[in-house]
């Protein structure tokens, strides 16, 4: 079992006296959702029609930057095509850029590939499949879409595959998002809706890719891949370019703001994306504890105990928690 | 592509004139949808948490008669489960009693399988996977929980797997659902939440099987298998057996009335289930677009010229507008 952010309850479970409300860093979720509008009851009663879906892979494609609604599938959540894609594209060799978000890696080798990690980009030059988190999660580094080009343009020759995911992409770089290079042969994009929008637990996903490979996941889906629910937030939502500029600089503010705090406290800098903060303490696991009594939920790592992942505190009463929490524990 | 209910586009791009709101009778999906709570905001910020999951199985349980939750896996509607399952259970021969729900053979025939339609039950003695809708969509066929039992008895000594597909066992016949058989080996057996409580859009499913097939299912749809929406909406929907006695007299009443109505206007019975009724008439493409102009989208089937399925009327103006519409074309 992999471990994920965002288990509450095993936090309530560890320290059953931590104070309530808990406060969730752990996952890069953005806090600052998308606000809810009123949801027509036939987004509950009926099954999306084809013609919303239609319009969802318009509002993708524009809010994205794809060239083809046509070039875009929909699934229940990113997790879930990353799930599906190995069984639907075999692969012997598949290669890694890492550390980074585990479900990759874990997926390919339960298929039966064989998977390479390595620490530098060089390594996404071998494998039937390479697999890039861009901007990486969870230590930031990005590759830009020129390089991402150059890369699978090499790939692609040799019957290479390139899956970029994109699920940190949002708020970042406008020159880092591959999805314009789609249809570029063998380069397949992830973009998730639920992280940028804050809005996780609708489950949807996009996969932009050639043609054929968008439909395999179609077929691998069936008729009626996402909720009404999430169609109709979706619909609305990737086509609020004011939404997105204004959360942009809310997320900036606040992304520094903990950067502040963070390094006030000696915690040292390793990475960012627009929605978390990676950082490196000698003490980490004691501070991840003292924050876990507070209240407060950080994302460790099994394997680096010194890195911390803080997601971004929602409101005033998280900051004042967060900082006399880091403050107790320093 | 398969054809299936509920496009009301498509009507609309065929009879432009037809009077608004159209009446949706093509799909089996309950009219008398279970009322919608208040959901709150963090269903759809924050990602299901796995003792959501937890309640939600039990829940599940519950309702349908699981031995324990632990032989149910939940996904974003049963058409993914069954568009999953030959990905995860290889099979050479499959064997589905026909006519019936046409995804589960074109999902077996693109995975590779050979499929063997059969129009009576003994069909089901063959194939490495038997596929039965109990009862079945669309006549209304149906086989009891001791028959099938036997049936996969038999069938399970030389390795065999039986999916029963219980998507209309909801306000049905008590004997009739195999999910207290399980974990019998080789018995997979699915249940649709939206159709039954009339919430189609949430996108959720059931399997019930041995443990070993829930596990290879949830492995296949990764850590977040359903929306917040969904989880919060099912584990309140399915604790509510006062509701499902209420709504079973309900669609009881309502398709009586149906019965009544469809026959006098020469609409011969052919089958039913509790949430559609399936009528044969020598003119039905003549009627079914009479309705269409009329604004009301009932279910045509290409094979079968002379049939018509008809969802139950919401309410009394679908009513009234059905019988006129029935008389118009008469």
């Amino acid at each position: 079992m992999i471990p994920h952010g965002g288990d509450l309850s095993r936090l309530r479970q560890r320290f059953p006296d931590a104070p309530e409300p808990l406060i969730d860093l752990s996952t890069g979720i953005n806090p600052f959702s998308y606000p809810l509008p009123a949801i027509p009851d036939t987004a509950y009663t009926r099954l999306p029609e084809r013609a919303q879906i239609r319009r969802l892979k318009e509002a993708a494609a524009g809010a994205y930057g794809a060239r083809d609604p046509e070039l875009i599938a929909v699934a229940a959540g990113t997790q879930l095509l990353i799930s599906t894609l190995p069984r639907l594209l075999p692969a012997a060799q598949v290669s890694v850029l890492a550390p980074t978000y585990g479900e990759h890696a874990a997926v390919w080798s339960a298929a039966g590939a064989a998977v390479v990690h390595g620490a530098g980009p060089e390594v996404l030059q071998s494998g039937d499949v390479a697999v890039l988190c861009n901007p990486n999660n969870p230590d930031g580094r990005r590759l830009d879409a020129a390089a991402i080009e150059t890369l699978q343009s090499q790939r692609a020759r040799r019957g290479g595959r390139l899956i970029v995911d994109e699920a940190f992409a949002e708020f970042g770089d406008a020159h880092l998002s591959a999805v314009s290079l789609v249809p570029l042969p063998g380069l397949i994009v992830l973009r998730s809706f639920g992280k940028a929008y804050g809005l996780a637990g609708v489950r949807l996903g996009f996969l932009i890719a050639e043609r054929a490979v968008v439909a395999r996941v179609e077929q691998a889906l069936g008729p009626w891949p996402v909720s009404g629910v999430a169609t109709h937030l979706a619909c609305m939502a990737l086509s609020d370019a004011a939404w997105r500029q204004a959360t942009a600089g809310r997320l900036t503010a606040a992304g520094d703001r903990l950067d502040s705090l963070l390094a006030g406290y000696g915690l040292e800098s390793v990475g960012r994306t627009s929605l978390f903060r990676l950082v490196r303490h000698g003490k980490a696991p004691a501070m991840a504890d003292a924050l876990g009594r507070a209240g407060i939920l950080v994302r460790e790592f099994p394997d680096r105990p010194d890195w911390l992942r803080f997601g971004l505190p929602p409101d005033e009463a998280a900051w004042a928690r967060l900082e006399n929490a880091l403050a107790a524990a320093g």
